[in-house]
């Protein structure tokens, strides 16, 4: 698996979702063709997913919310007869190293996030109508829905047979959304769980695994009137034209480097990390929210977020071994902090809304992004508002402190702005800074008295906003001394440390899947009793089920 | 490793650990005896510890609640010179199994949360005196305290140094004490976390990482007069003589069986299958508390948890392939009820209140035991109060219903009680019902509304309380069938859907240290770069360093 993976697709190359628009309703039909893998050595049969299908449906939602805002709600159905969808691809998931498989979990996990974010934050509702077998990352897929439909018919079904069938458990959030959001009793859970063959008709409406269960010959109209209602009492406030998401400028070059329009990832590969700089605009804000809707995906602060997101994304599944990235700004931070100031300006025009809920979705991306973050605050950056987030969102910040010799550039600052006390919750619910001053929550207040002002370092240290500041005699020295020592550390051990710190305080089901479900995951593709050359995964199909050392741990 | 590990321990054996009373004050002294490992091949150097160092503090920590009623604070301290404690032994870490590390983990942390329990519910409050270093699971011995005093000596320190050093987590709740309890500031704990040398002096108590540094010359009075002033706010209520912990009678069967008084455990291990059977009391209810009090170890109430406590604990450490464990209860269930009501009607007795309080933890050992857990309700059966908790707590439960041919025992019932409704909290915090039914809380109202009734099949059914009802004819068929299917799944996927599925609701700190930090862990420990042949676990000592793979996951 050495083929660059693109997380870029626009609509003209769908290969496995068609979508039609009727009104304030899309219809988002998965029809995966069995050819278009990703990777050679498996067919997507039955509907079945692997992450490149997973990317263009990823495109789709977001899509959805930038291009459709007179959209309210989505059904999600098969563009197939007889199957909704049999879930991951197990041929793919048995071929698969690792480290892919965990991120393809992690990015299918975020996709299924935005469709619940969509419902609750923007109000395009996604609602699945299943007719035919709806099995594991299937059902998963429903669970991420605002509202489950499914044929009586008597054969569709829901199921999650991962643990009987494969020796693995629903990767995509199933088990959590199951106790956590459709709050099945937890015997029943069980069952459910450990049935391969799944729940039907009655049965799934009464252990709440659906939410209504639709005689076949009414189906199709049932799910339309349904679609309707709830488009009809969705709060969206789409009026207006659509955005445009034109494709990125991006060059990759030979040693892996990314440049963008407004970012540049600059890898070292022997050292084991990538530097993500992030150019502030050059341009004044735009005056007026009607301005910013013309500029549209050429906007300084959607361009931004794009190209961070695609290059976190880009990072995680293509560069491994830079264990450790490093972001950077460069630029006026009172630009930044004008262009932001355009969208909490206008909050309640969709457009501005969207954008904020777009920062708030690609700094969680960098939340769940499992390598080593550091920031460097340094003479002439830009960390205001949603910039100065990603310091509270990265495991270490170094900010240089006063004039450097023979750097004419600006002396290093940081600037707060309402962005940091409010719009860019973590999946945990608290912002970054409440959730950095657990301990200490009159600091939070101390910060927000400080809105506006560009805090040198001796005031950012004094306010607790970086880890460490160090003038020029020093600065050099420590930040490589702790690169290399970062860098020589059990990339495991660190994924462990960095999962369980940056995420302190009060859990949701956000929370909860990337920690608890996601890492009891990761454990069990690691044991031999999944992954091993007699375990399930590799012997799926074969007609002989895994050889399981029955020892529990 | 094939020899029994036995929980079961006394003063008179303690080769690790010493104890001296002065009023309400007791002192703890951890010496460990460098030869007295559990097994061959390391030396407990450096007061490390092992699992039999634990053992004997467990045992410690629970005959200070029962035998010393007038002990209102523990002082953890040192009995060597120069250390404090560096930790759990690295070289019994390295060359454990890995369901043996798992589980040695797992005691250690119920340990440290009865530290925090003691001091939270009984007004036992754990005082950590720390000379010396203070390493790893020393720290976290620590940090299971409610007050930490540190000697500013210029070299006693605290220190996690497991990520650079071994490239594990700390095992016993380190990270998620650090972040929670302790909420130290993320970016400090990533730097305190990834430090070998740990944190002395003033930066330990900016940090947050202790409560006081002490001056050396002060350390012995300061620590006494902390002592004194924090057992002085105790709201222990202990008045009256302690209550004798004395030996428990059990035979271990060479099949592996278990005897005691009122529990006893068949073992299958071709079939991967315990059956533990918990007898109601024959007597009647002591008619006081005076009298309860005279009876001791000796009343029903407290020898069954403390046989089904240490059952459970026998079965997780020594029976590693009976993967699911079967209960069952057979006796009176109004006498159940009856023995438990004693303890609700003196709830301000401190020895009512602490037999309660250890059911609580019983109870909770059974949710976080990895073994499928299965109940049968059959006929003559008591599942009353506590008893009937285990069916809340086991992962389904089948009900015998009606009459049984041939079989003159009482029809199958369930008794609900007082206990059922709240003084037995799983760990996130709610009753067990409350999380059954948390997608339908008015169930619990329900339910309440039959307390004290013996509600056949029929009711338990309709009421949520059982899994499945079946009568005589299907009983027999359903049980055996739904038993072959479930020892036949692979063990870690049941482990991981288990502790996904129990714990559905709020997380608190100790489900987040069970769940998220627990399954890291775990995943860690399988992972070549800690545990394979030239991970660091295995390295260490030899001076060369963990070979790491650098790809992160």
């Amino acid at each position: 698996m050495s083929k660059i993976i693109d997380f870029q697709v626009d609509p003209s190359r769908y290969r496995h979702w068609r979508v039609t628009y009727e009104g304030d309703v899309a219809n988002l039909f998965m029809d995966v063709d069995e050819a278009g893998g990703l990777f050679d050595g498996y067919e997507l049969k039955l509907n079945s997913y692997d992450l490149g299908v997973d990317i263009e449906l990823a495109d789709i939602v977001q899509r959805m919310r930038f291009e459709h805002p007179e959209i309210h709600a989505v059904v999600l159905q098969s563009g197939k007869e007889r199957v909704f969808c049999a879930g991951a691809n197990i041929r793919m998931l048995a071929g698969a190293a690792h480290a892919h498989k965990v991120n393809f979990c992690k990015f299918t996990n975020e996709t299924r996030n935005t469709f619940e974010a969509a419902g609750a934050e923007s109000g395009q509702h996604y609602i699945c109508a299943i007719r035919g077998a709806c099995a594991g990352g299937g059902y998963e897929l429903a669970l991420a829905c605002d509202h489950i439909m499914l044929a009586d018919d008597g054969s569709s079904n829901v199921a999650l047979p991962e643990v009987p069938l494969l020796a693995v458990l629903p990767g995509t959030g199933g088990l959590t959304r199951v106790t956590d959001k459709r709050k099945v009793r937890r015997d029943l859970a069980d069952v459910f769980c450990s049935t391969e063959e799944g729940v039907k008709g009655k049965r799934a409406v009464e252990w709440r695994l659906v939410d209504e269960i639709v005689p076949n010959s009414k189906f199709a109209e049932t799910v339309s009137a349904r679609a309707k209602e709830i488009a009809g009492k969705s709060r969206r406030n789409g009026d207006g034209k659509g955005v445009q998401l034109t494709p990125l400028a991006r060059t990759i070059g030979e040693d892996g480097s990314l440049t963008y329009s407004t970012v540049e990832v600059e890898i070292d590969r022997a050292k084991g990390l990538a530097t993500i700089t992030i150019s502030g605009p050059d341009e004044d804000a735009p005056a007026t929210i009607a301005a910013l809707h013309e500029q549209g995906a050429a906007s300084w602060i959607l361009r931004a977020a794009r190209e961070l997101d695609d290059a976190i994304l880009h990072l995680r599944l293509n560069e491994l071994e830079t264990g450790t990235l490093v972001i950077r700004t460069q630029g006026d931070p009172e630009k930044v902090a004008a262009h932001e100031a355009v969208l909490f300006a206008n909050r309640d025009h969709w457009l501005a809304n969207e954008i904020l809920l777009y920062w708030k979705r690609v700094l969680k991306r960098v939340d769940l992004t499992s390598r080593s973050l550091v920031a460097l605050v340094e003479p002439g950056s830009c960390f205001a508002g949603m910039l100065a987030e990603l310091l509270f969102a990265v495991d270490r910040s170094y900010m240089a402190e006063g004039d450097f010799e023979g750097d004419n550039r600006a002396v290093a600052t940081i600037t707060l702005t309402d962005g940091n006390f409010g719009p860019f919750p973590m999946s945990n619910g608290l912002t970054r800074l409440q959730t950095r001053f657990l301990g200490e929550p009159e600091k939070v207040d101390g910060a927000r008295e400080r809105v506006g002002e560009a805090l040198e370092a001796f005031d950012a240290n004094a306010l607790g906003l970086v880890t460490f500041a160090f003038d020029d005699i020093d600065w050099e020295d420590e930040v490589r001394i702790f690169l290399e020592e970062r860098t020589s550390f059990s990339p495991d051990a660190m994924t462990g440390m960095e999962a369980n710190l940056r995420f302190a305080g009060p859990e949701t089901m956000e929370t909860r899947i990337f920690g608890r479900l996601t890492a009891w995951q990761n454990w069990i593709f690691q044991r031999p009793n999944a992954g091993g050359e007699d375990g399930a995964l590799r012997r799926y199909g074969t007609g002989v089920r895994g050889n399981y050392d029955m020892r529990r741990v």
